[in-house]
Formats: structure tokens, C-alpha cells, sequence
């Protein structure tokens, strides 16, 4: 990293908004040193007795941190698949370890139920903070030193603090120009508009970024120069793109000029999987590694995209990680990592809403990320990315055996610079089985994602036959719900407009879209997907 | 119940708040039919695969029902804490159940993690939804019929969405004349104020709030008239007063009179303990029971104050309901009940905040639910109710060993009608002992709790030395650090007064106020803390 650039966070207190504003910090400050006097008998909390928790002592079977391969080895993993179906086979023999959480602690700083259930701050107990901190710095390498880590319940309930503290009502918040739906729910109630950026192969341009700020005309848009950011900038919801280094410092920098706060939302940044390759191709792009164990961590981490925070001299990122897509979603644990002012903002919210989150979740998560240990919970990320790779492959090889799918590169709109696959009708047999006069055009055409758990999916209406006299969402939606007639359930494009909650009506060229999660399913499932959507979407474009 | 009313929910949906207003319903709605058709193949959501939740199983060691002795027991009570302190006895041979979640359920509704562990809608999982619906039903027993429950993460989380949902920028909400500054924190950045109502043994008085609401001037108070009622009438924190039938349905009907929703706040529910009975005089009240299980479910329930439901035929009640008391504070679970448009509106926006509570808790907290049947979860919380009362008993019995304590009942301000207990000086030999010429003045004055966690001690500072010198809050603050400095912490009273956070002086009949907790410290240390704080106020109040 050569930044060239003095790192150390700058005052960013200015950002902050009128209720965070009005968030003082507590009065008790100059109270607190009583609260941690050894000794001291505390009379003054609403606390039970630990004694009168129901809970002697919480279990859990873990799974080991080899559970999945890290060089994606498909044909173990269909197979498995395949076993499951029937009841049997190797995924019913999980390898696990038991980890026990008792009420009381053997030894001092062990965790145990009587602290982990009780009230407390609403931040992480001290081995999870310790855990994750050490975490952060591994991983992401934050580029100044006293940066602050805050447990939250969720990158949703993170994103919702983040907006509390940092927009006034009537404010804008730059996006992507399709993003998450639930993002843009948790802004409009307070009268905070989205304003999308273009996107390429990279996910947000820095040119269009660039441009938007520098001719902002507040009154034109009846709105200030917006001053923070919301980005998903691996494996991009709904698009499945990852966003490079170059890009990033671009965007950073842009950032710095117009004084804007970046809250990058980053749940998908373990499974990251590069570029696709054909199935014939394959076999090349699987290289035995040969390293130690310790290098293979760091070798690991270095093949990651870096985070924003790695470029951050100025402390203007808040990053939103979550156990959602790592552990599980049920977690609703995850962490800001940001600035110590904002952080102790965004504290202050946490006390009058959530609170620490969980206790039975935080100590079970913790007792097996100790259990586990840095080392071993890189393993399991390794291995949960490798899953996901070989679910993306096998959803495209599904696709590629459904349709004619051709490669090209994108020129133009969110598709310039990205490897396009185009998407029609195989060939006359199947055409001619099925009876409808489909010709050679394009249904439909997608990126495959170097990130994440979705396929975006461009519909080309202007090939369907009744494109002249029925609007593309009227299309869309005829479509979406032909295919879920037939019983199969993908997301509709509409709902990843930044607006797509208002009232305003969609452009025409941003309709037609399908997001389709790959994450899920069992692969059987995922195969007889593709098959009746192939035939649904066939006798949709077909002739009359 | 004789209501002579018509019960039935009528339409507030003009109390919705412009944040709730634009929390539009999902528009979503029309497609949901395909979410819950059986066998369909959802590729939609961002779903990881339950393969990759790297918990196999959970499992717990649950406390038996039978845990508590329903009648106070305090001569084993008292001594399971004593041996406790040697580390052995009587309290570490808990008798337990063992509980187990598997990853997937062997029987169709079971508990599971694959569904526990994944996102879902901001709702309970089924068979806790049908364990709490039942639960209300039975024990507050709503005026109409179709009221809806809905988890919250707590009562803090709950609170914090009622204010949202129903309050503007600048309105008012009504309280008690103390109340619980966490509820205030929540409102102050939104600039949503507190209006106090005087209070006596009772809680909140009608009088003072019906002649409040008749007598409101919005132009000198620049103030709309408040439309929503924050409230904790069982236990009130920090008073411990308990809220009888008659004064609940004297404020609904003013409620009903002036449209104001109520937000009762009901922690302490299960923690009612009837009235304090001096030490030589307890054996008394100690009645063996008679009756059968299922009439001793039944009397118990009858036993308590009903809740603000009960005479809710106008639908203008939230009740909030929490585990933190009857479970653990780290549940981070709890409920409201309310009408079904308020609770749809509450959803929403859970939707882009918390989502649904941990589903590591959810499952643990609902399969020991399971076990324990409703009627012997009622057996749990009458153990729990009677373990308090041994608390306050144990509590007040060191204060009568410490002080001179006289009997009185109150007949002004928050006294009014109250057992009023002044504490003054024991005799003098302990004032020889400790060579202070202190004379028989009443130092405090308290009222034993009927309900909650919390003796509220009034100082008499006015008879202090250097009262004529030194205002109330100098004093206040003077005698708690002292208290701290000597190994002891209180709640300090300021901290209880509505406009605590506010710039706002308060008025010098206001301050002079301990809050103490007798929920949690062990027997010894309460007994410890009574003596110390004796020493430190006769010193304290001590003619110079």
C-alpha cells in the first residue's frame, strides 16, 4: 500500500445529524469510574440474579473448519447433494466438536451465561471485541491504528443506526444504480431519497460519481450535495460484481474531495470466487497448493479485494460486516468497523434501541470462533467460498445446457466491461419439440458474479412479440409471474431500484431484470429451476 | 370484568406517525400467494444453504419449574446464598432438563435450526407465536378478540418502535413524574418531550391527568395536546408502586376521552409481591395451599393486577412485554400486544432494523417453553415472583436493623396514601459508638416496593446541616459519591426524572432520591451495603 497520504482520521464530526446531535453522550461519564471498582457493590442497576436464569449451561455441536474443501471439488459436492436426497450418504456424517458454555466460569474471563445473559453495555463481551478486532486487523488492515470495532444485530440493523446518525431528513444518499431493497426501506420513512450512480464490470463508476458531485445544482434538485454513500461493492447486490483496487482508491478519493462518508456494505466479502469458466475449461483454474499452513492464510487474505477501510487515511468508512452468510443469518450479530466518533455514536443508538445483541447467540458464537480460532475461522471462510463457486458453476452449467449461451464483452450501460452471456433457444430439435416457432434471438443475457449468491438477469423484451404494444414492467411482471405459476420463485428486477418504493415511475430502459439466488437450493432443485424456466421463458417469447 | 362497553378495536389509524405513514405497506403483497405455495422452488431471496450453518446441533441444561418455592421460603432461601459463598450446598445441585435443537427436525413443525438459524419475516417462529398468543389469552386476557402479538428484541427495541410509529418531532408523550430514563433517551433526539403526571401509591393519578389533558393550552405550552402515554404500572421503576383495577380503568377512560394510546411498559409483571409485612409479623401471611394444580394456575393469575388489556375495548393499548425478567436480560426477547394495525406497522419496521430476535435465543427460549408446558411456566414465574419478595423482605429487615424505621402513611406529593417507613438514627448507642452528635431527625424515607426490583428512597435533606447552604443536588450528589467512595453504588435520583437528559433545572422538591436494586447482589451484600450505607449517612447527616 502507498497512499502517500498522512493516515490519521480527521474530524468528522460535522456529519453528524440533528438526532445524533441530540444523542449526547451520557451523563454518567463522570460517574462511570464506581462502575468498574473491583469490589464494589452495585445497588444501583435493574439486574436479576444469574441464579434465577433457567439456563445451567448451553451446548452446541460445531462443525469442524475442514467441513468443505478449499479448491472447489465439484463432483463431491453434487454427489453429496445427490446422498441427501435420499436420506443418507456422506453430508448426514457432519464431523463436529462440542463446545459447552456454563453458567458460571471456571476461570476468571471464561465465557460463561451469567455475564453473557445479563445487561450490559451494548457492545461485544470482551472475547468476541478481542476476537474481532484482531480480526479486522488481519483481514482488512484498517489504514490507521485507532480505528473502533461495535458488535450490531445485522448488517440491517447496522445500515438503519448508521442512517440515524448521519442524515437529516430531506438529505440524499448516493447508491448503485440497482442495490438493496431493504437499504433504501430503512431510509425512505425519514424522508431520505436515494440518488443512484452508473455501474460497470466494477460495480459504481468513479467518472459518473465524479460528474454527479461536481455539477450538483442543489436547486435544480431541491436537494444538498449528498455526504454519504451506500455500497455493497463485493459480489454487488443485485448485480454480483466486485469492485478492484484501482477503482476503490478512485471512488475513495472522490470521496475525500466532497467530503462524503462511505458505509460499505460488505456481506458477501468471503465468497468471493473469480471470474467464471467454462465447464470444458475448468479443470485449469484448480491449482494445488503447496504452501504451509500460515502462508496459505496470508496468501488467502492477499486474494481477496481489499476492503475500503485498507485506503481509508481519513477515517470516513463505516464497514457493515455480518455472521449472516458466515455463520448463519439467525446470528443477527455482526459489527461496525469505523472511526471512534461515530462509533461511540452509534453506541449511544444501541442503548435506547437493540441493546447488546443476543446473549445465547453471542456466547454460542464466540465459544465457537475461540473454539475454532483465527486461523481456523479463515479455514471455514475458505471453504464456505469454494461452496459457493461450485454453486455458481453449477447453476451456469445448468443454464449453458438450457440454452445457447454466447459470450461477449458489455459496451455499453451496467454491462461495459463485463463478460456477457447471451442467452437463446438451443437448437431446432428442441425448438421443434416443443412446437413453438422461437427464433435465434436473444431471451435474455448475464454477468456471471465474481461474488456473492445472485445471477442478474437482463431480459431482452424488446425481442418479445407484443414489445410494441405492452411496456417492459407489464412484460416483466407477466413474465415473473408465468414462472412462478409454474413453480418457480426468482426476484423481480423492479425491486432493486434505488426508488423503486416511490412513487416515481421506473425508465423504460431499466426494466426487465430477473435476480436469481443460486445460495440455496439443493442442486437438484437448482437444475429442474432452470428447466421449467427454460420452458416457461420459451413459450413466452414465442410467436404466435 | 363488567366494561358495559362495546369491545371492539375502533380505527387510530390517524395516530400513525409521518415516519409510519411512509413505512408503506410491502408492496410485495400481491406476490406473497407464491411464497407460501407448497413445493416451489424459490431462487428469489438471499438464502444461504442450512449446510453451511456450522452449528450441527444446540442444546441446553434447562431449570425444572419447581425450581422456587412458590410460598417464600426465607430461612432456605437465605441459606442456599450462605453456602454459596463457600462455593457448595444446597443452590449447586440445580436439577435440570436437557433440551436439544437439532439442525433439522425429525417431526414436521419441530424446532429446528435450519429454519431457527435462517432469514424469515420479523416474526416469531411458529410454535413460540402459538405458545405467546396462548399466553396472553390466558393471562391478561385482552377486551377484544383479535389482538396480535409480535416479538420484539426486547422492551427497549419495543419502546423505541412505538415512538416511531406514533410520535412527530416536537410532540409530547405523557408519563409518570419518574420514570424509567432509558424510555426518555429513546424520544429526546427525535424531539419528543415528556410531560410528567404526579404520581401517588398508585402510580400515575387520574385527577392530575385528566386535569392536565382538560386544561391544555398548546399555545403556552407550544405544545400539541400528548397523544400517547408511556407507562410502567406494575413495579414502577423507580417507585415499585403497583397500579390497582380502579385507577386503570379511571386513566383509560380519560384515555378514551382525550384518544391517547397507552404504551404500558410491564417488566415486572410476575415480580408482584403484595404488600411489605415487618419481620415478627411475616409468619402470617405464609397460607398453605389447598387447591389443585390446574385452580392454583388459575387463583394465581386472579391474584395479580390485570394488565391495561383487559379493559382495552378500544384497541388503544401496546402492551410490552419482555423475557429480560423472567428469563435473562440476554434473551433480548419480548412481545407487544396490540391492535393489528399497530402491529403491522411495528413489523414493518422491525423489517429494516433488528429483523427477527437471534435465532439462537428464539429456539433455546422456545424449546424450554415447550418443555416446561404453559402451566409450568406459571410455576416458574410464581417461584420467581416469591424469590423476589424473600429479596425485598431480606432487604427491608437490614434497613430495620440498620435504622430506627417508623411507620406512617403518606399524605402529599408521590407519598400520598402510601406505608411511608422514615428512617432515623437507631439508638444511642450506636451513636456513641460512631461519636456523632446526630439527633433523632429522619434522614430518609422509603416505600416498600408491592412489585419490581427497587426500594425509591427519599433523602431529608432538609434536615441536613448545611441544608440553608448548599442546593438539594449539590447534596444529592454529595452523599452518593460518598456511598461510592465507601465500596456501594445507587442509582442517583436525577437520573429518574423525565427531563434528566433536558437542560432543565429541576425544581428543588425534586431531588434528594436513591433508586436501590435488592434484585441482585447476594444476601451477605446486601446485608454488607445496608451497614456501610448506615455508617456513611449518620456521618453524612451528622451536626458538625
Amino acid at each position: 500500500m502507498d497512499l502517500e497520504k498522512e493516515s490519521k482520521a480527521v474530524d468528522l464530526s460535522h456529519h453528524l445529524s440533528v438526532v445524533s446531535r441530540a444523542r449526547k453522550t451520557s451523563p454518567l461519564k463522570g460517574l462511570q469510574k464506581y462502575f468498574v471498582k473491583p469490589g464494589m457493590l452495585s445497588l444501583a442497576g435493574g439486574l436479576p440474579s444469574p441464579a434465577y436464569f433457567p439456563f445451567s449451561s448451553i451446548s452446541a455441536d460445531v462443525l469442524v473448519t475442514e467441513s468443505f474443501a478449499v479448491v472447489p471439488d465439484e463432483q463431491s459436492s453434487t454427489f453429496s447433494w445427490f446422498w441427501k436426497l435420499f436420506g443418507s450418504g456422506p453430508s448426514t456424517k457432519e464431523k463436529t466438536t462440542t463446545v459447552t458454555i456454563p453458567k458460571y466460569p471456571t476461570n476468571p474471563g471464561d465465557i460463561n451465561l451469567a455475564a453473557a445473559l445479563q445487561y450490559g453495555a451494548a457492545v461485544a463481551q470482551t472475547p468476541l471485541q478481542e476476537f474481532i478486532k484482531n480480526f479486522v486487523t488481519q483481514v482488512y488492515q484498517p489504514a490507521y491504528d485507532d480505528f473502533s470495532v461495535l458488535i450490531h444485530t445485522g448488517n440491517t440493523d447496522g445500515w438503519n443506526r448508521i442512517v440515524a446518525t448521519l442524515c437529516n431528513p430531506g438529505e440524499g444518499v448516493l447508491t448503485e444504480e440497482w442495490t438493496y431493497p431493504s437499504a433504501m426501506s430503512a431510509m425512505a420513512p425519514y424522508g431520505i431519497n436515494p440518488v443512484p450512480i452508473a455501474m460497470d464490470s466494477q460495480g459504481m463508476r468513479a467518472d459518473s460519481l465524479n460528474t454527479l458531485l461536481s455539477e450538483w445544482d442543489e436547486e435544480a434538485r431541491h436537494m444538498k450535495r449528498p455526504h454519504v454513500m451506500y455500497i455493497v461493492p463485493v459480489g454487488q447486490n443485485p448485480k454480483g460484481t466486485t469492485m478492484g483496487v484501482a477503482r476503490k482508491k478512485e471512488i475513495y478519493e472522490i470521496c475525500v474531495k466532497y467530503d462524503i462518508i462511505i458505509a460499505e456494505d460488505d456481506p458477501y466479502y468471503f465468497l468471493q470466487m473469480g471470474l467464471f469458466v467454462p465447464k470444458g475449461e475448468r479443470s485449469m483454474s484448480a491449482i494445488a497448493s503447496t504452501s504451509t499452513q500460515k502462508d496459505e492464510v496470508q496468501e488467502y487474505i492477499a486474494s481477496l479485494e481489499p476492503s475500503f477501510l485498507r485506503y481509508d487515511y481519513e477515517g470516513r468508512v463505516i464497514r457493515l460486516d455480518t455472521f449472516s452468510k458466515t455463520i448463519a443469518p439467525g446470528s443477527r450479530l455482526g459489527w461496525f468497523t469505523c472511526n471512534p466518533l461515530f462509533a461511540e455514536r452509534l453506541e449511544r443508538q444501541g442503548e435506547t434501541s437493540t441493546q447488546a445483541p443476543c446473549g445465547f447467540g453471542q456466547s454460542l458464537i464466540t465459544r465457537a470462533l475461540l473454539h475454532w480460532k483465527y486461523e481456523g475461522y479463515i479455514r471455514w471462510l475458505r471453504g464456505l467460498g469454494a461452496e459457493y463457486e461450485i454453486r455458481r458453476n453449477f447453476f451456469i452449467d445448468c443454464l449453458a445446457e438450457e440454452f445457447l449461451l454466447q459470450k461477449g464483452v458489455g459496451t455499453s450501460g451496467v454491462w461495459r466491461g463485463c463478460n456477457v452471456y447471451r442467452a437463446s433457444a438451443k437448437n431446432k430439435k428442441q425448438l421443434m419439440q416443443e412446437k413453438y416457432a422461437v427464433e435465434r434471438d436473444t431471451m435474455f443475457s448475464f454477468i456471471p458474479p465474481t461474488a456473492g449468491m445472485f445471477v442478474w438477469m437482463k431480459l431482452h423484451l424488446e425481442n418479445h412479440p407484443s414489445f410494441a404494444q405492452e411496456d417492459g414492467e407489464t412484460l416483466e411482471m407477466k413474465l415473473w409471474t408465468q414462472v412462478a405459476e409454474a413453480g418457480v420463485l426468482f426476484g423481480p428486477g423492479w425491486m432493486f431500484a434505488p426508488d423503486a418504493f416511490s412513487t416515481s415511475v421506473m425508465e423504460e430502459n431499466e426494466v426487465g431484470h430477473f435476480r436469481i439466488s443460486f445460495s440455496n437450493s439443493e442442486f437438484a432443485d437448482l437444475k429442474k429451476a432452470v428447466t421449467i424456466f427454460g420452458r416457461v421463458i420459451r413459450e413466452f417469447f414465442a410467436k404466435a
